[in-house]
């Protein structure tokens, strides 16, 4: 039972945990995408052929989180820009596969952005699909470049805010190297904390329903050899209450003007006990979370998953004879039960200590200041 | 699939959901249980003999809940007397089966001083039987009796607090039938408030890790045909910031002196979004509950139950092909995973608007208002 979790030669395997790549076998490019379902019982590969793969993939949250959401969407556009499909039909299908996540529209905007911006300038079919492929690898390229300079803001930060060092973090869902082309966002700032010898627990949220916390964070943290602790997060209060959380580091899917944040459906709660008892509440995300154009909270249109994932328990990745079915749970709740299932919780900016960003810190979180992180991004970029 | 939870004949089955009775076949008396962990699937009754099997099925949550596991306390000492094995070793063993529920010493004590009493006004071993299984008999029809009473001060007290009716009900955990001799406590009031045509909606959290919201609630709740909707514990935080919830209603495995509650984990929290959105928080326990020996909530034991609740996902109930082991879960974190398990949290009097307790509702929550409502009770018991 256990050795499906027991990795054998552990320490050869390479510290990398690479969620996306693109590859140039000899019978045409692919991408290949880590299946973050199958995690942690299995390393399994998928391979997309076409952006109509991938579009499933991201739906059945094989491949998740807001930056590598991005990416791929990048890449999706690529893959059909190179192998010769219908471009404009894939940025449509892949801009739309998750509502929430501003950030897959973005990196298939830029990605179609420059296949387009090839073709008008008299580029050829094949001469536009590079432009597409060097757009994503791009984006790439800029968000494990982001993940470091936030980690290193973020760690400036808990130095700040925590002198006393032996950070106690807790954090929810998973924002690694999972989520990112890079070491991810939250999850970064603790893995680079852990790296400096400042972490002293990394509180691990399960992330009902669909456990990233305890699939992925916990995975992610065993194999960096950090100190971590998995708790239902319902437990997080009873950690709280006996003072044992320094700081909540989390992730965003999508930051809006006023600095509200739209985040895995447990956030605000955490937010909320944090306020309470005088936690720092911080927010770990790229600009590009960042969505200038949705003014406010309540304008963040909430994902409404389906209720089979509330009233059947998950049993996940490993082909575990006896579930349900192919990815399906294992029923708990009585036949007919109603689930309310939201994939996000948002929360409003008076409740978020800092936003870290690769630009930057903003704190307190007003829309000015988050403007203007913003704009820094832009001089950068067009600079 | 479907077909486990497909009751056949649902509404030939009596309304009664009786979680414990007494029997007395001709091969000796047992106590009959129904085993809650193999619920909504399968309604199974667990037979015993003896106490050493009764203390089994506590520490198993075969048998669970305050008021109940004090019934079961009491038929416990009862059978060991009545079978003529060693009553004082059954009432110890009886008595700290599980750590924190002061219900089940107070029931083991009161069968287990009946039957001291009368062997020391002289009755023989089987008079002595017989006061023993009179007074768990005794227990198990004032709490029935108490649940109506708590019904009725708890759905006045709403219409008190919630003038518009079409009340929208947060509960945790299972406090209806399968916790009690009679309906329940916080769930009793949802239940009565819902035969009395104002209740809109039963929100149920499913209550990691053991799911007793999911598969316990979920079930009593569609026997006795209210409307109700499952979620995640993390979701409850939406449903207060959407306004979805005009009240919390939760049980008490303990309430100290100063009025602090010990209840399933995962209540504080709620207990902090309930202030946070000024909503009532409202707690339903008899008077038993309450332990003038404890004076407040930094004085209370909490159980740590085991990690592999968290660690695994409990695939419950039914016979489940390819789950673990009988009773065992499915690995989702990594091999060697440490995890956080609190059975309990606390939640500071402060935060509670009221305690509905069959003898009438303390309100404010001050030590004062609680110890005169148990002296009500005092004087009702030896009046």
């Amino acid at each position: 039972m256990a050795d499906q979790y027991a990795y054998s030669g552990d320490d050869k395997r390479p510290t990398e945990i690479p969620a996306i790549r693109w590859e140039e076998p000899p019978e045409g490019p692919v991408l290949v995408l880590l299946d973050q379902t199958r995690l942690p019982a299995e390393e399994v590969e998928l391979v997309c052929t076409d952006a109509s793969t991938l579009v499933e993939a991201i739906r059945s949250l094989a491949v998740r989180g807001a930056p590598l959401l991005g990416i791929a969407g990048a890449y999706g556009v690529a893959l059909a820009a190179v192998r010769g499909f219908d471009v404009d039909e894939a940025a449509t299908a892949l801009a739309t596969a998750r509502p929430t996540a501003v950030n897959l529209a973005l990196g298939v905007r830029r990605a179609h952005s420059a296949h387009e911006a090839a073709l008008a300038k008299g580029g050829d079919v094949r001469q536009a699909a590079s432009a597409a492929l060097a757009a994503a690898r791009q984006l790439h390229r800029e968000d494990a470049e982001a993940s470091a300079r936030m980690a290193e803001h973020g760690v400036t930060l808990l130095d700040e805010l925590l002198p006393g060092g032996g950070h106690r973090i807790l954090t929810h869902c998973n924002t690694g190297s999972l989520v990112s082309g890079g070491e991810g966002t939250a999850f970064a700032v603790a893995l680079a904390a852990h790296r400096a010898g400042r972490l002293r627990r990394l509180w691990v949220d399960e992330t009902r329903p669909l456990l990233q916390g305890a699939r992925l964070t916990a995975y992610e943290a065993a194999r960096r050899g950090m100190a971590y602790t998995l708790l239902t997060d319902n437990a997080a209060g009873s950690l709280f209450a006996a003072g044992e959380v320094d700081a909540v580091l989390i992730g965003a899917d999508r930051i809006t003007a006023d600095g509200s944040v739209a985040n895995k459906v447990g956030s605000y709660p955490l937010a909320v006990l944090a306020r309470y008892h005088h936690v720092p509440f911080i927010v770990v995300a790229p600009v590009t979370t960042v969505d200038p154009d949705t003014p406010d909270g309540a304008s963040i249109e909430v994902e409404q998953r389906p209720g089979h994932e509330v009233t059947e328990v998950v049993a996940p990745q490993a082909p575990v004879a006896g579930a349900a079915e192919a990815g399906g749970g294992i029923p708990v709740a009585p036949l007919g039960t109603q689930a309310y299932n939201p994939a996000f919780d948002v929360t409003p900016p008076e409740l978020v200590t800092a936003i870290v960003t690769e630009e930057g810190v903003v704190s307190p979180v007003t829309a000015e200041a988050l403007a203007e992180v913003c704009a820094r991004s832009r001089r950068v970029t067009t600079g």
